[in-house]
Order: C-alpha cells, then structure tokens, then sequence
C-alpha cells in the first residue's frame, strides 16, 4: 500500500479535476511533439525508399510533392477548426457526420495508431541513442522498456503539470534543427563525399514510378500528428478557434522548413540511409564532429521522441474514454482512478505498446509502416465527415468549405492508396485486418449493453412477480455441507432462523468424509434432517442441482428453495488454492445453470474469517 | 461437450475401478519400459563423457563398473521387495522410515524425476526419428509436443487396456536389440573404420580421472527406472513378492546383456558420439544398411521410449495422489477424474513437461544430466530408508540385509556425489535448487492444512454463540444498488421479507447514475429509504464498508447487518467482462476485510439470470 502511494501519489479528490488552458506558446508546444518528432524520422524514410540510385536525383522533388500535401491537409484542418470549437478528434467528426459505421473504423484506426506512436517513437528514440553510440544497440528494447515504464507510471500519476515541461524540449529541439539546418545550408560540401555515379538513365519509366510512389508513401509518416491541434481547439486561450488558427499556421511554417531543410542539407551532403545511424545523426556529425553540439542534437531527438510518445498516453486513454461512454468498449475504460487518470485505457495502451515493441525488437522502419496506414485513414475519413458537414450546415461560402475539404479527404485517400500499394506485403494488411476486428468487437460489445438494458429495464413490465411481497409461508432452504466446522454451523443457525423446513445435504463422493460427517451430526444432535446423495460420476455439482429441481417442484406455493453456503476465507488469498474449490464451481453453477422458471434464486452466503 | 466426450470418452462410475494383477511376462513389459529405453542413450552418453581421446580404451571398462553398481542396486532392491507386498515407492518407504523430512526430499526428487523421464524420452525419442531422416531436425520439437499430447489424452482417457498393448513394443525392442547384438559379434569390422590414434599416453593421470568419473556418470542413466517393480509388488499375481522378484532377476539379466553388448559392439566398430545419430542408428546402419532391419529398429527405438514416457504418466499422478491425500499438495491431486484418472496429476505433467522440452528445445542431453541426479537421490534414500526398517523389524538373517541395503545406498551415495561433481555447472545446480523449493512448498502447504484443521475444529469450543438460535428481532439489512432493475426488484423484495429494517444505498461516484435511481425511487414508492453515499475518491467500496460498520455498531442485539447484493448474470460467460465489475470488488471486500467482532455476516446474492 505504501510503496502504491510513493510511486502513484496519494488519491485525488474528484472536485480537483482541472482542465488546463494553453497560451499560444504553450499550445504549440503540447500539440506540435507528435509531428515533429515525426521530422527525426521522415527524411530516413524518403532515402530507404529511393535507395542509393535515386536518393540524389528525387529526395527534394519527393519532399516537395509531401509538402504540397502538407499544404492541402493543413488547410483543410485550418477551416475545420472553426466547425468544432469543443475539439471533436477524428472520431466525433467521423460519428456525429457519416454515421456508427465509418465512426467506429475510424476509432479503430486511431487506437491502433496511438499506440503504434508509442512504439514507433520509442524505437526511433533508441535509434537515436544507437546513433551516438553504436554499442548500445543490444540495449535498445530495454531502453524502449525503461522508458515506456516512466511514461506509464508519470501517466498513472496523472502529469497535470506536464505541458510546462513540455516546452523546453520542444522549442530546444526545432531550436537546434534551425541551428543544423542554417550551417548546413552555409558550410560547402567535402570533396570525400563521393556522389554515387549510376543514375535515372539506367533505369526504366515503370521501375522509377514504383520507386518514386514508395518514397512519397514513406515520407508521409511526416504528416503523423498534424491533426492534434484541431482536436484540442478547447485547450486554448479565448478567442478560441482564432488562437488555434494562428498555431495551426505558425506549426505548417515551422514543420515545411524543417522538413525540406533537412531533406534539402541531406541531399547536399550525399548522407544515405544507414541502417544504425539517423540522417540527424550523421548531418550533425559532419557538421559539428562528435562535440558538444553533436550530442545536445541527439539528446534533444531522443526528448521530442519521448515526449510524441506520452502525448499517445493521454490521446488513447481519452478516446477509450468517449468509447467506452458510448458503451463501445467496457465501460470501466471511464473510471477515473486515483489520480483521475483513465487508468485503464493507460495500462492498456501501455501493455499492447510493449508487445508491439518485443514483436518488432524496436524495428523502427517495419512499424513506421503500418503507422501511416492509419493515420491517413482517419484523415481520409474526418475530411470527408467535415464534408457532410458542411453540407448539412450550408452556412457561409459553404461552397468553398465543401470543396476544400473535399480536395483535402480526395488527396488524403490517394497517398492512403498509395501507402496501402507500397505496403501491403510489408504489414499493412495486419492493420487491414485489424481494423475491422476491432470494428466488429465494439459493435458486438455495443449491441450486448443495449440486449441488456432492454432485458433489465423496468418499463417493459412484467414486473408484478417481484413487487409482490413474499407470503407468510417460511420458504425451502438447503445447506449443502462437505464437512462440519464453524462456518457450517454459522450456516445452519442463520437457515433455522430463516424457516423450519431446512435440509442439509452432503453429496457422497467420499464415503469416509460422509462417515465423519454422520458421526458429528448425530453427536451435536441436530433438529435440521440430513440427505447424503449418491454420486456414481463423483461429481459434485450435477446430484445437488438435482436434488435441488426436486424441492424446487415440491410446495411450490414456499418458492424457490433458497441455498445457504457455508464457506471460510482463509486469513491469505493464496490459500484459496487449498480450499474452497468445490464451493466455488458449486456456486458457478448455480449462477449459469439455466432455470426452469422466470424467478430468481436467492443463494445465501455465509463466509466464516480464519484468524490464521 | 460432445467433443470432449468423442477425446475423453463418457464418464466412468466409480465402481469400475479396477485393480489390474500382471502375470510375469506381463509385469516385465509394464515396468521394464523405462528402464529399457535408457539402453537407447547410455551409450551414447558414456561415448559423449570419454570423447574421442578416450573412447576406444576405456568404453568397456566404465560399461562394466556401471554393470556393476546394476548388480549392487538390484540386489537391495530384490530384498526390499520382501518388506513391502503392497508396493511402497522410494517415498512410501522414506517417509516410513526416515521421517517427513526426508520422505518430502525423497518426493521432490521422484516428481521432478517423473517429468524429467517425459521430457528425456520424448526427446531422445526425437533424436531417434531424427538418425533415421536427418532433414527431420527442425521439426523435432513438434515431434515431442504431439506425442505429449497423444499420451496425455490417452492417459485422461484412462488407458486401462495399455498392459497388453505394452508388450509388443517392449519384446520387439528386446528382440531386435539382441538380434543386432548378435549380429554385430560375429560381423568382422570393415577396414575403414579408422581407429583414433591418439591415446592415454598423451593424458595426465588427473585428467583421465576426471574423464572416467564423468562418463561413469552420465553412463549411470542406464540405471533410471529400475527401481519400477519394487514400487509395483502389488500388481503381481500370487506369491507376489516371489514372482516380482523373478521378474527382477530376468529383467537384470536382459538390461546387462543389453547394455554390455550395445557398449561392446559399438566399441567393436569403432563408434563415436555424434551429435545428431544415435549409437543404435550408426551400429544398425553399418550392420545392416538402411533397409527394412534399420527402419525396424530405429521405429522399436522410439516406441519404446513413448512408452517410457507413458510410463512417467502413470508413475507421478499416484504419487502426486499419496502427497494430496497426506495434504503436502493440493487435494485436488487426489480427484478421480471422470475416467477415473488422476487427471490434475495428468495434466500437470503434461504442462510441465511441455515447457521443459520448450526450454530444452528438445535436448536430450542436457535433459539426462538432470535426470540422474534426481534418481539417485531417491536410489540413495530408499536404500537408507530399508536400511532403518530392517533395523527396527529385527526378522531373520536382518544383519544381512542391514548391510545389503547399506551397502547399496552407500554405492548410490557415491554415484550421486560423482554425478554431482561432473554436472554442478551442466545443470545440476537446478535441481540441488528445485528440490529444497518443492520441499518447502510442500511443508507450508501441509502446515497450512493443519492450521486451517485446528482453527475450524468443533471441538476447541466456542461454539455456544453458533449453536444460539438467532433472536425473534428482526435482522438489519442492507441493500447496495447502482441501477434500477428486475435484478434489484428481487434483491428488494427478498430484502422486505428478512426484515422491516432495510436500508437501500448507493456510493455516489457519478451524479447522473444517482439521479436516475432517485427518479426511480420517488416513482416506485418505495417503503425503503434510499441513502446516499458520497465518495470524494470514486470508491465504492471503502463508503460501502464505513458505513456498514456503522449500521454495525448501532442495535448491537439485532447482529451484524445482512448484505443483500443484486447481481445479474449475462447470456454467456465472457459477457462478464462488460458488467458486474463493481459488485464482484464490492463481494472480494466483504469477504476479505478483517471483521472487528468474530459473529460472521451473512451475504445474500440474488441471481437475475437474463436470457439472451
């Protein structure tokens, strides 16, 4: 209990739920870790897929086609800003505009995509840390470990006080790019760096269309949480849509820079993709050798990668949350715990990251695909529910609105077909098999609350039966015993005093505890009868249920028969292995085994506490 | 259901047990089987232990000091057979005679022993299959996993025709054994078998020393199962303990013409250890080629070692069943199973040695390292434990015996410190681990028992409070609710019918919930009040239990209050999951929380059972 409190914190009183208001500055800084974290990765990604051949001839018209999406996804999120001032996430837009049905593939999408930001921004961290230091590499999934422990245990505490810590990190690291970006551009290249000599010429249209595409698919993994900010416009300052904008424009200045300055400084520096080293990496070395400023620029990727990573632990447990009112998941992904956190969509997200982290061995570049996949789904999918609703509005130059977004939701879908082409061997079919198991297990759940409410809801009737006080007449009670001891005895007095037609019963599969059983009975002399059932199969469970149909359908004016347990709690849990286990499937039974009759079974249990 | 009857077959009654009585031949195919099948590796494990260097000079000299440790073994077991008709194992005849201590020692060796014979001869098995068609490496450990399962089914089914099906494999093996044997003794050796030239000259005294305890050692595997018909007296036709002990005789005639002849022959042409070809698949292949004899013998080889492995299937369930019947386990280990199979022994065989094999990945010999050990641990304290028990009978001629048994357990001692000394680091650590654990495990389980006894016994008294007939005053009663319906409705009623001090609550952890049953009650008209507990920290269940303790201490005469849970019970079991979260904490609390006063409180659940 007490090491509970030293690591989670003493609980939180419900009234000390806040909700946070962010400046512009601040703003910026919680919303924009995720996508730029995402900058530490992209270029890597457009260079794997060009491979040697092409990586100087297209990694800048590949960037530029990115931006240009960039652009469109930037501007038509920059308009719906405006539609939901609340901050509805991908999901509301998509559930409240095109229904359940693409409302939950949306869902699914982004919970999958939560947590592939976990374990993709873990991975690309370690190989950040690998970068500096190549013998490191063994360590990498514990490091992914380490760190996700700290951001659940940080989570479960409930970090209110993060968004502060945030901006260090975040203004650091874009601080630090600009600094990379701007040497680069002035230093003049080393003669070593030799350009790869074989060129476009040598190969054919198609090989270069296939291979173009793939890298434009990879790139897009910079798009990776450009949507945050309009799915927390009730996070700023008032005017509330107006300061989201301002952000929303400085972050698309800020993000295309970055992007195409790295890109553009690799380019001009022939960096190729290595497997154990980041293009970051590599850029900073050649700028600044191993120094200081080389390891502040590591030390800096690795804090906006952790930091992208925690912001899934607050996106996931939120959207579970929403779920799980709307009675899409179980409903206890809406406790709050102690310290009002969704604990358990924390731990769940925490959990499915860690298996994804141990499956990939912190492979960056196989989770980085089946990242984008999902991402660019719910784009797909918001930008087209903002579609319909502008349809549904026709408010001002709702013409222009439709279309944006249109355009938006039709460039999103490409580049999603896109990925799903370049892909589709490489793990994108886990998600597009995932995606709609996940789909059919909200609505199977969802439908089963609603069975359930209907079944126990008042207003449909039949309800006379349990409004009728019970008779005078003393019901049937029975006490199914094993052995004498002190909880049986409890079990008998509180049956006596129930009714006087009480029976015990002990179902023989062992004749020597029967035996025992006899003696003690007729020794303490009691008033109750005894019935020992025969037990040919030594099971327990089908004699007494027997025997209890049986009294069930005698006198049936006294009810149904009630049952009295007698059972004892051993003084540790553990002991409950030794003990009780026929009592326990005993009472299984008598929760599941159908009943004849619509009345319900009163089973009474009385537990005896061992001191030891 | 009807799949489990097609695998397991319909329940058995309990009258059909039967005890199976063996003619000679009969009993030596039954317990010769484990025994038998360690011929199939101790030959290589002595050609293993001596290596290349050594083997040639010194395969037959270490053969025949194992010969004779048989030979001392089987003498003190052929007298112990004497003292015990009924059958006593190594740990019937410890516990008898040395106490519990050694007895629990004796039964930790024994179990860890039976999983080790399971997952050692599955895996030499494999090995076995693997000499015959190389390219069936990979699938080794399939191979064992199948096997496992087809003689776990088959011993849940409750294998009682096994005795006649045992025989042919056992007499085939025997057959062709001695076929080959024969064979091999008369067929020159083709000049191509190089022998190693290089000899003892070259090696330091201390050196060959080491070597030869080493493979006196791990050649002692031949040893394991023979203690087998001192533990199966009783299943002997009459005059028992004469037939068992002709059948020793025969049996130690065949395993030392068996072993001695393998050993020689091997030695004869020149055979080597080789890691994927077992001595049997090499001497068959020279002899014969690969034709139908090689198959022969390579398929009588791994019948005989599944059934060694049978044999362990039948060996640890009965004695897992005389540790839960002295209460050193689990008395769930003493439950006949539908067939009248000791199906939890069964079935944790089955997992157990399932994840050895895993471990291992079907390593036959760093399996067998461990096995010695364990066997010669209970060798040592049988012998030890007759050794007690002719000194307290003082029968005929008991000097006699007294040194017999001395001896045998002294020459046993030996061998496990050699065997010790050769394999600490191999993985005998393990086992010197595993076996004070178990031991432990066993006491605190037993204590437990006893402790549990004690404190539930009638006759310590105390009893006057139990035995009181409950007061004409009527109960307090209370009923905890979260929402309003049918399952409540009941709880209600039944509730009115206990008492006319009821109280109805709910722990107030969200406003809406409360709200909504307020509007119920006031439209219900309720005689029963409803209370409303707040709860600062969203638990439910530390308001709930305050403020029974309250209801507690007021009207002590009316006793402890009654709890009257509501509960429902979904369709289908995993629906559980989506409900009843709360009301199954809220029951673990009242059962698990430390009462104040010693009266038990009586806990009524009422069942709403929903039909879809």
């Amino acid at each position: 209990m007490n090491l509970n409190r030293i690591i989670f914190g003493n609980p939180l009183k419900t009234e000390n739920i806040i909700s946070e208001r962010y400046s512009k500055t601040k703003a910026l800084a919680v919303f924009f870790s995720d996508v730029l974290s995402s900058i530490s990765y992209a270029t890597d990604e457009i260079l794997l897929a060009l491979g040697l051949m092409f990586a100087h001839s297209f990694s800048m018209p590949v960037a530029g086609a990115i931006v240009g999406l960039i652009f469109v996804v930037s501007v038509s999120y920059w308009q719906s800003i405006e539609a939901y001032p609340d901050g509805g996430g991908a999901f509301t837009v998509v559930h409240e505009n095109l229904g359940e049905f693409l409302g939950l593939i949306t869902a699914s999408a982004l919970l999958i995509d939560y947590t592939l930001t976990v374990a993709v921004s873990l991975s690309v961290g370690a190989r950040a840390v690998v970068s500096a230091f190549p013998s490191f590499a063994e360590h990498s999934v514990s490091f992914c470990m380490v760190s996700l422990l700290i951001i659940t245990v940080s989570n479960l505490r409930g970090a209110k006080a993060s968004s502060r810590l945030l901006t260090v990190p975040t203004y650091g690291f874009i601080l630090v790019a600009f600094g990379m970006i701007i040497v680069g551009l002035g230093k003049s290249v080393p003669e070593s760096n030799v350009i790869p000599e074989c060129g476009v010429t040598e190969a054919s249209n198609l090989l270069i269309i296939v291979v173009l595409l793939r890298a434009f698919a990879y790139g897009c993994s910079v798009l990776t949480g450009i949507e945050a900010i309009a799915g927390g416009v009730s996070s700023f300052h008032k005017p509330q849509y107006k300061n989201a904008r301002v952000t929303l424009v400085v972050m698309f200045c800020i993000l295309v820079f970055l992007f195409l300055g790295l890109t553009f400084v690799a380019d001009k520096f022939h960096l190729v993709f290595l497997e154990n080293e980041s293009v970051i990496s590599q850029m900073s070395h050649q700028l600044f050798g191993r120094g200081f400023f080389y390891y502040l620029i590591q030390l800096m990727t690795v804090f906006i990668l952790l930091i992208a990573a925690n912001s899934a632990f607050s996106g996931f447990p939120r959207l579970a949350s929403i779920l799980a009112e709307k009675k899409y998941i179980p409903t206890s992904f809406a406790n709050l715990g102690d310290r009002l956190a969704y604990s358990n969509g924390i731990v769940m997200l925490a959990l499915v990251s860690m298996v994804l982290i141990l499956i990939f061995e912190s492979d960056s570049f196989s989770l980085i695909t089946l990242y984008s996949l999902g991402v660019f789904s719910s784009f797909t999918l918001s930008q087209a529910g903002m579609v319909k609703y502008w349809i549904r509005m026709r408010g001002k130059n709702w013409h222009i609105k439709v279309a944006l977004n249109a355009f938006g939701s039709l460039a999103t879908l490409v580049t999603l077909l896109v990925i799903i082409q370049s892909n589709f061997l490489n793990g994108a079919w886990i998600i597009l098999l995932l995606v709609p198991i996940f789909f059919s297990v909200f609505l199977k759940i969802n439908r089963r609350y609603q069975v359930t409410n209907v079944e126990l809801d008042l207003k449909r009737g039949g309800l006379g039966k349990f409004l009728k006080p019970m008779g005078e007449t003393k019901p049937k009670v029975v006490v199914p015993i094993s052995r004498m001891h002190k909880g049986t005895l409890a079990a008998l007095r509180f049956a006596s005093s129930l009714s006087d037609d009480v029976v015990a019963v002990i179902v023989n599969v062992d004749q020597r505890e029967v035996d025992k059983l006899k003696l003690a009975w007729r020794s303490m002399n009691f008033a109750i009868p005894l019935m020992i059932l025969s037990s040919p199969y030594r099971s327990v469970v089908n004699p007494f249920l027997d025997f209890l149909s049986e009294l069930d359908e005698r006198d049936p004016e006294k009810g149904k028969t009630i049952v009295i347990m007698p059972s004892f709690v051993p003084g540790q849990f553990w002991q409950n292995i030794l003990h009780n286990q026929t009592a326990t499937i005993l009472k299984t039974a008598l929760f599941y085994r159908k009943q004849t009759s619509e009345e319900t079974r009163v089973i009474v249990e009385i537990p005896y506490q061992m001191k030891k």
